[in-house]
């Protein structure tokens, strides 16, 4: 019997940690001698590592990579070339993937020997029949830590939920594995999922790959971080939430499980546009509602798609959510997008949503902690670990609401999502043309220190409205570009606490070349439409589409 | 100042009915004269009133009606066709249908001015374009008494919601309008709305038009008495519910408002399976998704509708849902619908839920007074009338939950679902083929006298379930032909309580001619499938098929 003055829930996290390490330990032994592509590991403590370092450690990142070099293999498409003409094995892909997963931070579960394997299976598959088994083959993929794979954890960030394994696999998985998707690993998510900082007691902190004082976001931090480090080409995580979605749900865990008004759905992140919609088309293409009641019955219609990559849109662009108004480096490469559009002959119109934004986030804020936090609370209390500090205040909010509030609280929630489907109706063109996609910032900053991030309205709020969104690429901070905007601030008078914090948080020196995007909103159930148009835009934006 | 013994609630009552009855009195005195078409008005009061003397009195009740006899007119293509070929006038036809709703109890509030006016306007419409202004052009329709319609009460049978008129027309109503539909009346509904009496102590009781000590079932009950007395053609009512819906539910009021996981949906009765056809194809063709922002965005498929109407089936037979054992007409009408549909070359599978629906129906009933009767109590303290008793038992059931079990109780919906969805992917035809549609009976009953309701199991489990159903009438309670088996159940032992309720009010003599009806259910989001299948399987309950 061993006794220890450590706690029983330090103990837990240790022994799982540990079990990871020696897992990435024992692949990186195994293949030390004999790696069929030899690529150093990125480590996530690579502080600063620029975009030119990335790419040449990495491989080109383009999507129009050299099939002959497996190094710039970076899509979907560019897989399954690869292997069909012979250039690659999954078996040899996915090597490449595990090493640049083994340095980084974000994994919880590996399932390194379980994707090798599969990857053997893969090939011999090809090898026998001259075929691919499906749409997917030999593309690694990872999971947020919520998707069951059977044998495996989904802890959620939780101790308690640690060595329990998942009987099954969830409806998205079998999906992919049908597909010849390859699950590689799991990564790392918020204790209680719903904040924008990636860290929980059982598996610590993820840090952004390119300065560790800052935050890769979250809730799907890890995948962001896996994606960036080039570890994985389809990355799976959820958001909350939206009810109509065309994802299979069944079989992700999650907290405040059964809060089915503002409901957590998943989605794809990968490394270009390409790879986003060639899985999302796979998956739709699969029937996944034939497997789980959640999903809704839609099949990918190609027509939606072709026309909002080809035909010319009616973009509304919202500058401000009239809440947390964007930093400069945000709004200089939003208008920069919005030039480009314009002279590539979409049409563009302002969008002001006037307190609609703000309703809505009221609202939606309510249903998180409308159990008292008591979800949560049983959670952490089940594994013992301490509560970390965002989360102890947000599951301390308030007291519970009764039933019949709850019920008043949707009655609001439908009633403003009325008011925002009429606003829509309402934007048209000067040419009276309907709109087709509203054009956003995606976070009112570029990425910040640890535990500042806290507004998350521009996103989330197409979630309370049920409406798909793309987010894209588009531009970094410049220190340069963004000097004088910046200084024209200096006087400036924020709205409220949120704005007063947001101001506060921007750091044009130590946010230089961070990443920023623009979210592209189609109407609900209109992915497809969501995914042509963010295609469009993104051939603009890289230029590859003359104007 | 008037100083009356009559309690508040009552004097609103009687103020109430006394305007109804004005209005309906008002109609009959200026047409009494003049009236294009002459139709003596049926009172639900005409007990054991026979099929016989109905089509006799309102026309030949068939869909084949002669479009040189405006009495004739039972479906929406038979009116496009006779206002098209000059046979009849918008106007003409309303005042058809207006007479026939005179003597009837069903009545809440009357439009019959507006609708007049309506009326003229679109046989202007005709006269001066030549065409009608949409495929529901002069179609009569009546709404249950949850619709608003500008100007006009929304009561939900609910004193307290008296001369409190709606300041829109809701979405449904709009869209009608727009395509040429006319609002003639709304109709009576239960206190509470959920229950199968359609009763309250605003309007009254509403009487089955065939025996006024029967009921007409609920909670849709004064619609559906107005169809069989042919006071109208699409008499439109809600359900509860079931998520993704088709139709627009906007603006559309209901008890337990926000109660937003087994919510009300809304859905046309009409008298025949092609104007059910018609107005729901209309309506979607609409695109109400793009005023409602609950109404699922899946276009008309016309692909899924002929091919379900026109191939041989995998019909599913639900013989008994494992709780409540049919009456033996209704079993015997099932079989005989089966032998038909075999004979016609559908392929026939048995189904067996197990304790599946038992489970579902466990789980369903808890969210209705989630909130421990809360919503209904403050709407009937509002208008301070009593409660109709078995309204009472239902809000007195038990203490509100706390949000934190109501999340749970959503999880064992969601569960309760995915495992619908298995059982049904699990159900296949002896050749190996998936399963088209599911055949049940309605209730296990035919109609049963006042407050004898209590069952609606065999119905209620696919709003739980979210898939789509359309009944069909397919025979009658027979004294001879249901005798036998009748006799046979005399020494039948009763599984529970509600079972042995059911077989109580068994009365072979009493519901000797009631009509009985079958069930078709498709998957979710599968209207048309559930449509075309119900087509397919009338035609040749009608004989207007051969085998």
């Amino acid at each position: 019997m061993t006794i220890s003055n450590t706690p029983q829930w330090l103990q837990t996290a240790n022994t799982k940690r540990r079990l990871r390490d020696d897992l990435i330990q024992a692949f990186v032994e195994t293949h030390k001698a004999h790696s069929e592509v030899r690529i150093p590991p990125i480590s996530a403590k690579d502080s600063q590592i620029d975009d030119a370092k990335l790419l040449h450690l990495v491989g080109t990142g383009t999507t129009k990579g050299n099939a002959q070099d497996p190094l710039a293999i970076d899509s979907v498409e560019e897989i399954l070339q690869a292997i069909l003409s012979g250039v690659v094995t999954a078996s040899q892909l996915l090597n490449a993937y595990i090493h640049r997963q083994t340095g980084t931070s974000p994994l919880t579960e590996v399932l390194f020997d379980n994707a090798i394997q599969q990857a053997n299976e893969l090939d011999e598959y090809f090898q026998n029949n001259g075929r691919l088994v499906g749409p997917l083959h030999g593309v690694p993929m990872t999971l947020k830590d919520q998707f069951d794979v059977q044998g495996y954890d989904s802890t959620l960030g939780y101790v308690g939920r640690a060595f329990k394994p998942a009987t099954r696999d969830c409806a998205l998985v079998s999906l992919l594995k049908e597909m010849g998707a390859i699950i590689v690993a799991k990564s790392n998510l918020p204790q209680s999922i719903m904040w924008c900082e990636t860290e929980n007691p059982l598996w610590g902190l993820t840090v952004h790959p390119r300065n560790p004082a800052f935050t890769p976001g979250g809730s799907t931090g890890g995948e962001g971080t896996l994606l960036s480090l080039r570890g994985t080409v389809i990355g799976w995580g959820t958001d909350i939430g939206a009810y109509n979605t065309r994802l299979p749900y069944r079989g992700v865990s999650v907290s405040t499980e059964g809060q089915e008004h503002v409901p957590s759905v998943i989605g794809p992140m990968t490394r270009n546009i390409e790879s986003l919609i060639a899985v999302t088309k796979a998956v739709i293409e699969r029937s996944p509602w034939d497997r789980d009641p959640k999903c809704c019955p839609v099949p990918w219609r190609p027509e939606i798609f072709e026309q909002a990559r080809s035909r010319p849109l009616v973009v509304a662009v919202m500058r401000d959510d009239g809440v947390v108004r964007p930093h400069p480096p945000v709004t200089r490469v939003l208008e920069e997008v919005v030039a480009k559009l314009e002279k590539a002959g979409h049409e563009v119109v302002s969008w002001t949503p006037g307190s609609l934004h703000k309703e809505c986030i009221e609202i939606m804020d309510q249903y998180y902690t409308a159990d008292g936090g008591e979800d949560i609370q049983r959670d952490v209390e089940a594994g013992g670990e301490p509560f970390i500090p965002h989360v102890e205040v947000l599951v301390n909010r308030g007291k519970p609401i009764s039933v019949y509030n709850y019920w008043q609280l949707n009655k609001q929630k439908i009633a403003a999502q009325e008011r925002y489907l009429d606003l829509w109706n309402a934007s048209k063109s000067p040419t009276g043309k309907q709109i087709d996609i509203l054009l956003t910032p995606v976070m009112p900053h570029s990425a910040v220190p640890h535990r500042k991030c806290r507004w998350v309205g521009y996103t989330k709020v197409f979630n309370f409205v049920d409406y798909p969104a793309v987010v894209l690429p588009a531009g970094h901070v410049s220190k340069e570009l963004d000097a004088d905007a910046a200084q024209s601030m200096d006087s400036y008078q924020p709205r409220n606490a949120i704005d007063e914090w947001n101001w506060n948080v921007f750091d044009l020196e130590k946010m230089d070349g961070m990443p920023i995007g623009v979210q592209v909103v189609a109407r609900r159930l209109q992915e497809e439409k969501a995914l042509g148009a963010a295609q469009a835009i993104d051939k603009i934006l890289r230029g590859s589409v003359e104007p």
